[in-house]
C-alpha cells in the first residue's frame, strides 16, 4: 500500500507488525490445534501411516530394516491408545504429530523418514476417510436392528388396527404394522449414501484429481445430510408417537425407562426419549448448514476453514448413534392401550 | 374445553365460530392454490391421467369407449397447453383441477369417471415424480456439456503453468488442465443421484408403502441436497476465478459477454456472471435449508406443509439450469494474460 | 499464467478469449438483470431521485429550471407507474435504468444530469432502505391487528379453562386466555426489530462509512431472521391449534372458510389453513439461511452476489403478510367443542 | 387401538410394553443427563436459589433459621465449585439436582423445602438467564476492545491509501482507515442485541405470560443470530485480509504468531487464524439454524426437545470468545508492504 506522506507507512508497519514475530498467540494456538477432538482417528492414523511406510520401502524410500522398526513402533503406539496409556504432551497439536512424536521416542531417528513425500493435508485427508468407512458399519448395523425390530414387529402385530390420518384427521382404518413399516429409513436415503460411500470410502478408486483429494469434502457434507435427513425422518416418526401417546389419543403407552413423571403431577408421563430424538434432528442439520456455509466460496485447494469437518461429523455420529439406539430399543418399551 | 361460568362457553363459540360459514377467505384461498406454479406439470398430469385411464380399462371400471373418449380429451387439453390456448378459470386451483375441468367441458359426464379410486394425493405425488424424472437429464446433459468443455480445454492447453495454491498462498506449480479438472463436479455428488434418481424416479419398483408413496418427500430434499452440493462446488470455483481476474493475480482475462464495466471507472471488468454463481449457492441451499425445516416433525402422511416441495424444487432447478450454463458457456470467454 | 511451450499461451488465449467480445450472453443477460422483482421499488425509485435532484440544484450541478424539469418529469413517471402505463423496454435491466430511460423521453437531455455524482449501487442501497422503511408498517399493522383480536379474545373469554400442558401431556388446568396470550409475538422480536428498524430505516442518522452504505446488508439478514422468528412463533401456535382441532382432542373446530373437507371422507376436516403457516416457516427460514450463507465470506464492498437481497425480502415479506392475515383473520373461525 | 382379532392387542401390548418397567435405559439417561455441559451454570444456580429461599421465608414458608441454613449451605456449596472440589455423582443429571443433593448432605432436611413451588422448568429457564446476562458483558468488551483498536490504528494511520474495490476490481483510491471503519461490527446488529437484552436480561420486568417464561427460547435464537451476523462479518473481513495477504495482492503481511508455514515451501506463509475465523462462521451459524429448526412447529410450553439450547449457546459464545481476540490482538500483527 502506499501512503501520501513519505515514509510513514513502514513506520506504521514497523510499530504494529515488528512487535511480535514468532511467538504463536495462545488463544491461536487453542484453535488452531485438534488433537482434542482428532484423537479418536488414533487407529485410522496407525494404519495409514503403516500401509505408507510399506509404500515407501517398495520404491527404496526406507530399508526394509527401517521399515520394520517403524511399523513394530507404529503397533506399539497403537497398543498405548488402546489401553489408555498414550500421553498427550503439550506440542501435540494434532494426532498426526502426537504418533509422530511418539514414535521418534520409541525408535528414534528412522521415525523421522515416515514423512518423506507425504503432507499433513495427505494425511489428513486418509485418516479422516478410514475413520469414517470404519464407523459407518456401527451405525449401519444400528440402523439394520432398529428395523429388524420394525418387521418382526409388524409381523406379529399384523392384526392390529388404528385410524389412518392426514392432516392429522382421521381418515380411513390402516394397520399398526403399515405404520410400523412406513418410515424413510428402510429406503432411500440409506441406499443412496451406502452406494456411494461403498465407492468412495472402501477406496476401490484413486481420487482423480490431487486437488480434491486433499480440499474435497463433498463426502462430508453429504454424510452429514444423510445424517440429516435420517434424523428429520426420525423427528416425524417421535412426532407421531409423542401425539399417540397424549392423554387424548391414548394409542400408546410408554414404559417408565423411555418417560420421564412429575412428583407434582403423577398423571403425567413425559416422553422425553421421543422428544429428546426429535429436538436434536434440528442439532444434527445445523452442522450441515453450517459446514455448506463453511465451504462456500472458498478457493480450491485447502484452506484451515476445512479444520471445521471433524468436530461436525463426530457431533452427527454420535447424536445418531445414541438417537438410533434409543428408538430401536424405545420400541420395545411400547405397549398399546 | 369447559367453562367455569355456565353457560358462556357455548356462547362465545357461537359468537366467533359461527358467524361465518361456508365461504373460503379470499387470502386463504391464494395461498392454498397452486396452479400459478403446478402448472408446468400439465404434461406429467395428462400422461399420469391417460396411464390411469388404461388401467381403470383393464379392471372394468370404464369401458373401452369411456377410455378412449378420456384418452382423446386428455390429448386435447395437451396440445392447448402446448400451443399456449389454455385457459386457466378461477376456480382450478392446482392443475389437477384445472385438466379435468377442461376434459370435462370437452367430453362431457365420462371426465368423472377418472377420479375413481385415485386421490388428489396419488395423482400430486406421481406428477410430481414424472416432472423430475423428465426434467432431470436437461441438468444431467448441461453438466455434461460443461464437463467436455473442461475436459476439452484440459487436453489442449495441458502445456499452460499456474502457481498452485493452499491457503490462497503459493506453494508449488501445476498445470492450469489440473485445476480445470478439480472440480468435484465430474465426481462423486452427480454419480450418487444419478444413481439415487435413477432407482427411485425411472419407477423400476413401486413404493413399497402408501403412506411414504404420498407423503415422502426424501426425494425432494434430496434433490435440493444435490443442487446445494453442485451449487457450493460451483461457487468454489467461482471464487477462484474472481480472484484470478483481478489486477493483482491477472491469470485471466473475463470477456465482455461475461463481465460488466464502469462509465466512471473504465479500468475496472467486474465479474457479475461469476458472482452470479457464486451468490445464488446461497440461494439454493436456502431452498434445501427451508424444506428440510418444513418436513422437520410433521406428522406422517399428508398435511398441506408439503406443498412447499414444488417451488423449492423448480427455483433450485431454474437457478441451476442457468448457472450452470452461464458456467458452461463462460469458459469459452476466458482468456489468458 | 506462463507457459512451458513457448508462444502457445498467447494463442490459446486468443482462440478461446478472441472468439466473442462486446455481445452479452442472453442467459447471463437475463439472471443479471432485475426488473423483473425489483420493479416493485418504482416508488422509491422517484422519491430517492426526487430528493437527489433537489441536493444537485443547492450545490448548483443543475439549475433551478432542470431542476423543475426532471422533478416534473419523475412525477409523471410516477404517475405511470401508479396507473399500469409504464412499458418496461428491453433494454431496462432495472428499476432505475427503467424510470431514467423514461425520464429522458419525457423530458430531453436534462434527464442525463440527474446521474452527475451518483452510482447505481447508491441509488440501489436507498431505493431498497426506502422500500423496507415503507414496507414496514404495514406488517407491523398487521401484527397489531392480529394481537388486538387476541387480546379482545381473551378478555371475552377469560373463564373459559382447557389443561395446560408440558410435553404434550397433561399438566395443570389453566385458562384459554392463558394460552391465547403466549405467543412471543407479542414480546420480543417485534419490539427489537421496531427499535432497530426505527433507527435504521428512518435514516435518523447518515450510515458513518460508505463502504458499508453501499455493500452492508446486515438489516436485510436481520428482517430475514425477524421474519423468520415470528414465522417460527406461529408455527408453534399451529401445531397447538392442528392438534387441537384432533377428533381425539376436540378442543375446538375450524369454520369451513380454514380448512377443507374430503368427498371420500367427509368426516374430516383438514386445517389447511394452519398447515400453510406452519410449513411457510421453513420457507422464510431458508431465505434467512441462504442470504447468510450468500453473504459468507464475501469481499467487502459491492459484489454481484449481492443481488439475492431482494427476491428474498421480497418473499419473505409477502409470505408473512399472508400467513399473519389468515392467522389473524382465521382466529374468528375458531369455535370450542 | 382395535384389534381384528380378539385378545391379542393385549398381549402384544404386554409381550412389549410389559418387560420392563422402572428402569430407564442407560443410553437414554446419557442424553437426558445435562451435567456435563450445564454445570457452567453453577454460580448463577446458586445465585437464584438463594434469592429463591429469600422470597420463600418472605411469605412464611420457610423459617428465619431455615433460610439461613440454605443460604449458608449454598455458599459453601458454590465454594466447592469455585475451589474445583465439588464431586458431581451418579445421579446428579443435571446442575439443580447436583446442587440440590449437595446442599442436602451439607444440611439435612431443610434442604428439600427449596423446591416448596418451584419446578425445575422455572429453575432452568431462570438460571439460563443469569448465566448468558452475566456472560455478555465479556463478549461485549471484547467486541469494544476490538472496535477501539481498529479506531485507534485508523487515526494513526489515516494517511495510508489503498484501492478501493468492487467486485473485487480496483475502483477508486481510499483510505486505509476507511476499511478499518467499514465492519458492520460497529454498527446496528450489537446495539440492537444490546437493547434487547438489557431489556430482557436485566429483569427490569418480568415475563407477562408464564408459558413463555419456561418454554419461550426466542432470546436464544436471538442471540445465536446476533452471534452469526458478527461471525459472518467477521468472515468478510478475513476475506478482506487473506487476500490481501497473498503474494500478488501484497498489501499486508501477518506475523508468525498468526499464520503457519511449511518446511516444504519455506515461501509460504498461511493465513490459519484468518481462516478459522472464516471458517467458523458457518459453524456458528449451523447453531442458529439447528436451534431454530428444533423450535419450528413445537406444541407450546416445555418439551424436551428445548434441551438443545444450551449446548449451542455455549458453542456460539466459546467460538465467538476465541475467534473475537484471535481478531483483535491478531490486529496487532498485520504490517504493510
Amino acid at each position: 500500500m502506499a501512503s501520501n506522506t513519505a515514509g510513514t507507512m513502514e513506520e506504521a508497519g514497523k510499530l504494529w507488525g515488528g512487535r511480535f514475530t514468532g511467538v504463536t498467540d495462545p488463544i491461536m494456538e487453542k484453535f488452531n490445534a485438534s488433537i482434542d477432538f482428532d484423537k479418536r482417528m488414533w487407529k485410522a492414523d496407525i494404519q495409514g501411516s503403516q500401509a505408507y511406510v510399506k509404500a515407501l520401502q517398495k520404491v527404496g524410500l526406507v530399508t526394509m530394516e527401517e521399515m520394520q522398526a517403524i511399523h513394530n513402533g507404529l503397533e506399539k503406539v497403537g497398543e498405548e491408545w488402546a489401553s489408555g496409556n498414550f500421553q498427550i504432551q503439550a506440542g501435540d497439536e494434532d494426532i498426526h504429530t502426537a504418533n509422530e512424536r511418539r514414535l521418534k521416542e520409541l525408535i528414534g531417528s528412522p521415525a523421522g523418514k515416515l514423512h518423506t513425500g507425504r503432507s499433513r493435508n495427505d494425511q489428513c485427508a486418509t485418516d479422516f476417510r478410514i475413520w469414517l468407512r470404519d464407523g459407518l458399519p456401527l451405525l449401519k448395523n444400528l440402523l439394520r436392528d432398529f428395523i429388524t425390530v420394525l418387521v418382526n414387529r409388524a409381523k406379529m402385530e399384523v392384526h392390529i388396527l388404528m385410524p389412518g390420518y392426514t392432516h392429522l384427521q382421521r381418515a380411513q382404518p390402516i394397520r399398526w404394522s403399515h405404520w410400523l413399516l412406513s418410515g424413510a429409513l428402510a429406503g432411500n436415503p440409506f441406499n443412496v449414501d451406502r452406494e456411494f460411500l461403498a465407492k468412495e470410502l472402501q477406496f476401490d478408486s484413486i481420487c482423480g484429481n490431487s486437488l480434491d483429494g486433499t480440499a474435497g469434502r463433498d463426502y462430508v457434507a453429504e454424510f452429514l445430510f444423510w445424517a440429516s435427513m435420517t434424523m428429520v425422518n426420525l423427528s416425524k416418526w417421535s412426532e407421531d408417537l409423542i401425539i399417540y401417546s397424549t392423554k387424548e389419543f391414548s394409542f400408546i403407552k410408554l414404559s417408565d425407562a423411555y418417560s420421564t413423571g412429575s412428583s407434582l403431577m403423577p398423571q403425567k408421563k413425559n416422553p422425553d426419549s421421543l422428544e429428546l430424538i426429535r429436538g436434536k434432528s434440528g442439532r444434527v442439520f445445523g452442522k450441515c448448514a453450517g459446514f455448506m456455509m463453511t465451504m462456500k466460496g472458498l478457493p480450491s485447494t485447502y484452506n484451515k476453514d476445512l479444520q471445521e469437518d471433524k468436530e461436525a461429523v463426530f457431533e452427527a455420529y454420535d447424536t445418531m448413534e445414541g438417537m438410533i439406539s434409543i428408538k430401536k430399543t424405545g420400541f420395545y418399551h411400547i405397549s398399546y392401550h
